[in-house]
């Protein structure tokens, strides 16, 4: 492992509970709804959802280590909008969850990108969230069809999860590398 | 003061003006209603509350510039772009009104954090946000029990003012701070 | 003419392929509506629309660099974000439609500027967003009592178009300008 215990302990944490505020908005608003409650609750989200957000970020944290050296700098302001504009955008994405999905499609998509622009680091980065933009989505697609959720019929147009899933999935990725740039390793 | 004459009118009308503009945008979405007209309106608000929100940004201001010496630079573009992110967070706040408020707070906390991120400036810029972010809504509550004005049933849960108001301050009290900044004194 | 025929053809491209983008979300929302089929459809659009567009884009181009000389770099993460954040605000202004007018134009009119203090340089840049945001909705105002197209009722408050389309404009002119800086010349 590229990443030491420290920066991936602060990765699943903040992966985890990121994912738990998004998905608390999904639920909330109904983009998403859970089908099966086979595990405990933690807030809105079955427990699973937080622990395979954290371990994505893991994941996507330690392939951007692997692909090329970190930039320097270690800002946790810089740290701290990263998150924010990921979650805004997760955010958003509940609320116009029954918007036209075409226009939906199209705002998440442009403000992925606007995301990417400000904190992405050239190819390691877009690396990263071109495999959460493919993975990501994947993965949800598959718990669609086994029925563990569902997205609402409004959001549902991309093989049963949202058209706008695999932008929101790349400006994860965009976060998560930076993410393993800006956690000071021990 | 450390603010001269002439800032300290500058932040007075920028304040006045900017608290028009956003409070328009309440009024006109039902986010907010005034239930007393013993003042004259001026546009759609009754006239103590661009006084006051001017009253808070000089404030704001003032305490900025005695909390530590204010960045170099008076850039126009730069105060230009900081009251309009203030602005456009302020209209934001009144188009999710009808959402769900827990996802209107995040949307709103995040976007307030990413103004932070490129607006503020170290420890006393984050002291006015949290001044701001605190006392902007306590007033707003008082008003509310004095009933003199109320929010939005869909955007009433802090105490019978919105969930997402102490992110509008926030984001509120880092503008005032960088104007303080800003603008030249004489 | 300043531009060479690889930058105009380039600035056509991307004008046009932002307007077919744009226009789709409007019409997919209602917020626009075209009354005449003359002409063949490209997506959504009648035909001349994406050609009206690309040719605005490439005449703002053309005038930014007669307006002064380019500020130097031609960074295409810059160049993407900067499209980005148009066609995001394109798709934004779909969204509002059903909101409040005054409230649309205020979230509209503050996104711009942000955008043009981000990706806007000096006087030449402002000239050109200017000029975007005067001759822009009075060619749409043109149309619409050409009865060619018509905007909804809750978004045509501008003689026959909406109050938020110079703010549209207004940012359009100001990317237009900085893609003619970025798009290096042969």
């Amino acid at each position: 492992m590229r990443l030491d215990l420290r920066q991936a302990l602060i990765l699943f944490a903040v992966g985890a509970a990121g994912g738990l505020i998004g998905d608390a908005c999904h639920v909330a608003t109904g983009t998403t709804m859970y089908l099966d409650d086979t595990f405990p609750f933690i807030w809105k989200s079955q427990m699973w959802f937080p622990i395979a957000v954290g371990l994505a970020t893991v994941a996507t944290g330690e392939t951007r280590l692997r692909l090329g050296p970190p930039r320097p700098g270690h800002s946790p302001v810089e740290a701290a909008a990263a998150i924010a504009s990921v979650i805004a955008l997760y955010a958003l994405t509940a609320v116009v969850t029954d918007e036209d999905p075409l226009t939906a499609t199209v705002l998440i998509w442009s403000l992925a990108i606007l995301i990417a622009a400000r904190f992405g680091g050239g190819i390691p980065a877009l690396v990263c969230a071109i495999l959460a933009a493919v993975l990501g989505p994947l993965a949800e697609i598959l718990i669609v069809e086994a029925d563990l959720a569902m997205y609402a019929p409004s959001a549902d147009g991309l093989f049963g999860v949202a058209g706008w899933l695999p932008a929101l999935y790349f400006a994860f990725g965009i976060v998560a590398a930076r993410l393993a740039e800006l956690i000071p390793p021990r």
